[in-house]
């Protein structure tokens, strides 16, 4: 009775035990009543996802199984040659590490054993399947084993799936009376057609119970916890988990690193595809579905999962704000050698609202967002209540558990962020929950963290009692053919039919930049109304005032975060433009409107078709400035000569009605060959301005424009300037950058 | 030019110097323009209104208008003799105060004048009347005057109207050319038909444009504001003040005092009539009606005012929730010499959500509050905008001018609380407010304060530039004919007709009691779903647990509060009678589950009413404890033999199935006589309770209950007495209270 207690509260105890004397008295896999020898092949054994994460889970269900009857066999396998591939993979084998309750020396034993059963086998071709197989088959014989089943875990790119798929089908599949289980990693696909093919073609190989598709999410602590916690907290869920109680819900991954170095794979994929179509996208429905009456019945589960995907009402470009981190075009640039020009549209960061159209949640805002370089590290799943009371004492005599008036909140935290674990918390004053408690005990306190507002102290909050890692558990899972723990084909295509109008309506959106980090501030907020979404900061960019008052430090606001690293306004000349011609409309028009004339100064455009779309359309609408502007160019251009362009610009950009005497190219021409010292054009230009432009002070001064960098704009405002005659007005100078203009 | 601006940002200044250098030179009123002659008589004007407020605001009055033209005379008449009634003023006149810039010896010398221009008269018959209409206009012809008007300021209680309005309307209107003015004090009415016919009577006597009912929250700085703020914000409120972005609105007048003293009048009015069916009411129109084009015209915001309560959606009970502090019932016993069964249904607290049924605030809770004897005083209105945000970054680096999660309020403070001034708060998220700044100033940092759950330095907030009291106001707007601060009839009958429902379905409503102050704890916290409002605490009471398990001090929580002061479980023996009824049936039915058998002890009935009506129905209803119950009774009752008693309740409260030998009156009735002692019946008692109960253990025991004093029950559990051996299990004593039982 005592023995059973303290088994029942430590579990790991008995298993552990069971192993230990069995391996030691008998240095063997067959324990009392033998189940059958399972093999393990590991495909792509060598690479980042298996050394980092899958040999330690196979050593783990090794650790957690082999006492209980089944005897294994662990094949690493890829491309490599036998010898290079046993030697990688003795490397990763002995970077194993046990449970940190288990002593050095008796961990020491268990890898050896882990690793006697572990080999390195090339899988190229199918001869190769075949032999693999026929191997199987004669160590079960030679041991006098039955066959259980097989297990491949495909930890290769997806390109690679067809051919391997296709020789396990003919040449690797076990006898009959055991089974055969395929595990599959993400990407599935691009979108809903190419995820349909791939599972078409799949599907020609395997049957629907044999595929096992991995999501990381769905092994992670506090994800599994969600149906779990619904479940054993049915009574006080039943009539909050609604419409009429859920203010929202928020489903949030946040990361703090770019995408350097994995740009080719994620210029193709983005935010949406790497992130919310697949791990948002399963948590929201472990939120948001109906609770089965048996929450361990995968079919269950499975099945009101998919009435969950069916219950989404679809997205349009309204439902999403994207944005992408300012350093990620030049890293594609240089990663993917693409040329100057080229601009991804690829999102980093996107924030989605989703609404379901039923009964339950119609109306509750379901809010999606990840992204890369933010502010954290951090996932969670906050379920937000409505408040509708109202306090009669005043605050200072809220007490916590019992105010209505306080926040109220369930939060699945799936981990990092200032708690740096996961959790589980519910807001004091909702209810107090039941948790597993030999998986789940409760968070000790942390003076002066907050979370979500509220200090920790404020919730019921509970952590996993053995932190584990999400593929641990998957592959424990897989072992135990908890099919409700992957993706099934239904899933996954349902998922892809939901993203995929959004992701096309999003393809030719141009994302917000954003500086990355905490100098985001409240670049990337968003908010809502009805089912439309959108930045709260519609304009990034605020100019500073026009002329007549000297700029605030309050008035760079927008511009600080932005102008911190590079000169950023936009990356994309059209958005830029637009705003260029309409802060020259205004600062003109303010300028004339006080000072009776407007002069302005800018580089020549490169060439005339820098200034020839949209900018300088409407410039000049209004019809008071037109006549009194003064265009002052600061360079000439090589590819055309100044008198051109400026005529082309007079045109294009100053609508018809800027005399041509209003527009002053520089001298720089004079003798038919460019900036010719003697010509004394510098000097001449001086002159020029000096005689029309009061104290020499534009109104507006354009830095760089241009088709390569048309990056930023900076008007002036009429303020005392350096005493422009203590100075030469104009000098001549070479560009710093080639083409040297 | 210089003083010109200078007199615009000092308005009164120019006034004040008028004044002076016209006195000075002139000794008399008269100014540049004369204007006509005005006459105010203040009915009731050695009263407490009067001597607090109204002559001060004429005092004001006279400071603010005298050099504007007109001449002023003022009658303060009541009915005392002239004699007393002289003196009585002249107290009053002396204590009257300057503005705080005017230098002392200035402010004798105005109080001096006005006081020559006030005197007092005995107002009594219509002769009274007529004499005074003869002076005022004999006044005029010897100082070559034009009549203006006359002000009859009523500061007399409401029976006392019809008599002046009769006398005034026949003997004391001004000639033709001059206006009359009657200004009328709450309460109006004590329901719509009374409120007509009050409005009928002084409709016989008046014309409505002469009529100026006072609401003298529509004085107040903070309310006074409201339609003006929304006017100069229209552009940040047009698209906010709707359905769409608001929340909530909270309208909240909380008072720390009781009505103490007051109970004669509170008694028949209550909170709502006091505050909610007026001041709350007004101010709900202000914040909701139709902006109109032109607010400074009184006609556009009655009429405004008046579709507002069109949109009002009926009240039922459910709309509503009451309360009534612990002391109340018995102030109003001493006051209004009631008998001690006396216990007044009305509420000195009320919640009560309002809904309005028009396209802008459709589903917007409108939230009323007011009550007595509560943990501070406070007036606000507040206006908090829905959190329709999500923002990117982790809290620590919101900014909050910029971040849209940090919560969106416009509150209008009316007073009093921890800021302790009138002021208009928005929050910097919002916008930045716009105020007239000759009367609006932002207020100064207070370190520490926080208001509505921010920092105060989260809020744009502005206080008045002069605090000024309501009435002096009021009676600026009444000297200028500004009606819309003014209640009109068609006004009054609308909240009439809005309020009388509930206070009908009210009527016989028990109210929660609290027990006043900060221990109120969240005891009148209410939440609302749909239209219906409840107390978040639905059971203020919450019993020990049952028999086994030992009270832990968190078992107390709710009655901790309720049970400082006094044994307070309810005042209504129906509603405590339920309850009790209730737990004796769970406690059977756990005690029997657990020990097979239920022994409780109650004092004997006073008499067999007091256990006949609700609370026995039912408390045996299940059949499993009814035959293992045994009733034991502390005491006999004079009023009936205990055999009578106790068969008595056997048959109404315990059903039809509790065995009569399983009842066990104390035997104290053994030879004819009660309780003598030589019957030794305590111990034949003792040896009863010795023989049939565990320990002499009870499972409940009832200590009190009667007609007169069923005010508590506390069951106890089954846990370990002190040992009963030691002590004697039975005792005679003789009660403390009378009659001696």
């Amino acid at each position: 009775m005592l023995a059973e207690l303290y088994f029942t509260r430590h579990p790991g105890f008995w298993k552990m035990l069971t192993v230990a004397v069995c391996m030691a008295l008998l240095g063997c896999l067959q324990a009392q009543e033998p189940q059958g020898h399972v093999s393990i092949i590991l495909l792509g054994a060598t690479g980042d996802l298996a050394k980092k994460y899958l040999w330690q889970g196979l050593f783990q269900l090794y650790l957690d199984e082999a006492g209980k009857g089944h005897s294994f066999s662990f094949h690493g396998a890829a491309l490599t040659t036998t010898k290079q591939g046993q030697e990688l993979l003795a490397k990763v084998l002995e970077s194993l590490s046990c449970p940190k309750d288990v002593a050095p020396g008796r961990c020491a034993e268990l890898k050896d054993q882990f690793q006697r059963l572990s080999q390195y086998r090339q899988l190229k071709t199918s001869e190769d399947y075949l032999a693999l197989s026929e191997d199987i088959e004669a160590l079960v014989q030679k041991e006098g084993l039955r066959e259980a089943g097989r297990v491949f875990y495909f930890s290769v790119p997806p390109f690679a799936y067809a051919d391997i798929a296709r020789s396990i089908n003919s040449s690797c599949r076990p006898g009959p009376g055991a089974w055969l289980r395929v595990v599959l990693e993400k990407p599935f696909g691009h979108d809903h057609l190419s995820a349909q093919q791939l599972a078409t073609e799949l599907g020609s190989f395997f049957q629907e119970e044999e595929m096992y598709r991995v999501d990381h999410y769905l092994g992670k602590q506090a994800v599994a916890q969600i149906l779990p916690f619904r479940d054993q907290n049915r009574k006080a869920l039943d009539g909050l988990w609604n419409r009429h109680h859920v203010e929202r819900v928020e489903i949030v991954m946040k990361e703090t690193v770019d995408a350097e170095g994995r740009t080719s794979f994620y210029e193709e994929y983005g935010v949406i595809r790497d992130v919310l179509q697949n791990h948002l996208t399963e948590i929201l429905t472990l939120v948001a579905m109906e609770l089965p009456y048996n929450v361990s019945s995968s079919e269950a589960v499975l099945q009101h999962k998919l009435q969950a995907f069916q219950a989404l009402r679809g997205l349009r470009t309204g439902s999403a704000v994207v944005g992408q981190y300012q350093a990620y075009s030049e890293q594609v640039r240089r990663e993917l050698h693409k040329p100057p020009s080229f601009h991804s549209l690829t999102p980093t960061f996107a924030g989605i609202l989703v609404h379901m159209d039923n009964l339950r949640w119609e109306g509750v805002p379901f809010i999606l967002m990840s992204g890369k370089a933010l502010d954290e590290r951090v996932g969670y799943v906050r379920i937000l209540f409505k408040n509708r009371a109202y306090c009669a004492q005043s605050e200072k005599h809220w007490v916590v558990d019992q105010s209505q008036c306080l926040p109220q909140q369930v939060v699945f935290y799936i981990g990092h962020g200032e708690l740096g674990s996961p959790a589980v918390l519910v807001s004091r004053n909702l209810f107090r929950p039941s948790l597993p408690s030999q998986s789940w005990k409760e968070l000790e306190g942390r003076p002066g963290l907050r979370l979500f507002g509220r200090p920790l102290s404020d919730y019921y909050a509970y952590c996993p009692v053995r932190e584990q890692d999400a593929y641990s558990i998957l592959i424990s899972h897989i072992f135990h053919g908890r099919k409700d723990s992957f993706i099934t084909t239904e899933n996954l295509l349902a998922s892809w039919v939901f993203w995929t109008p959004l992701l096309d309506s999003l393809a030719h959106e141009v994302p917000r930049l954003y500086p990355g980090g905490a100098e985001n501030g409240h670049l990337l907020d968003f908010e809502f109304s009805g089912s439309q979404l959108a930045f709260t900061q519609r304009q990034p960019v605020q100019l500073v005032p026009g002329p007549g008052s000297s700029p605030m430090p309050s008035d760079f606001q927008v511009l600080t975060a932005v102008y911190r690293e590079s000169p950023l306004v936009s990356a994309w000349p059209e958005e830029l433009i637009a705003k260029l011609a309409s802060d020259i409309e205004a600062t003109a028009v303010r300028a004339v409107r006080r000072f009776g004339q407007f002069h302005w100064r800018s580089r020549a455009a490169r060439a005339p078709s820098s200034c020839s779309s949209s900018w300088p359309r409407g410039t000049m609408a209004s019809p008071g400035p037109t006549h009194t502007c003064g265009w002052w160019m600061n360079a000439a251009s090589r590819s055309g000569t100044p008198s051109q362009t400026s005529r082309a610009c007079r045109l294009t950009c100053c609508a018809r009605e800027v005399p041509y005497y209003n527009v002053h190219p520089m001298p720089v021409h004079l003798h038919q060959r460019l900036c010719a010292e003697e010509d004394q054009g510098a000097r001449a230009y001086a002159d020029e301005i000096s005689a029309l432009v009061t104290n020499g002070s534009f109104d507006l001064v354009l830095l760089v424009h241009g088709q390569r960098r048309c990056h930023t704009a900076l008007p002036l405002p009429r303020v005392a300037h350096k005493d422009w005659r203590g100075e030469q007005l104009v000098v001549l100078t070479e560009s710093p950058l080639p083409p040297h203009l």
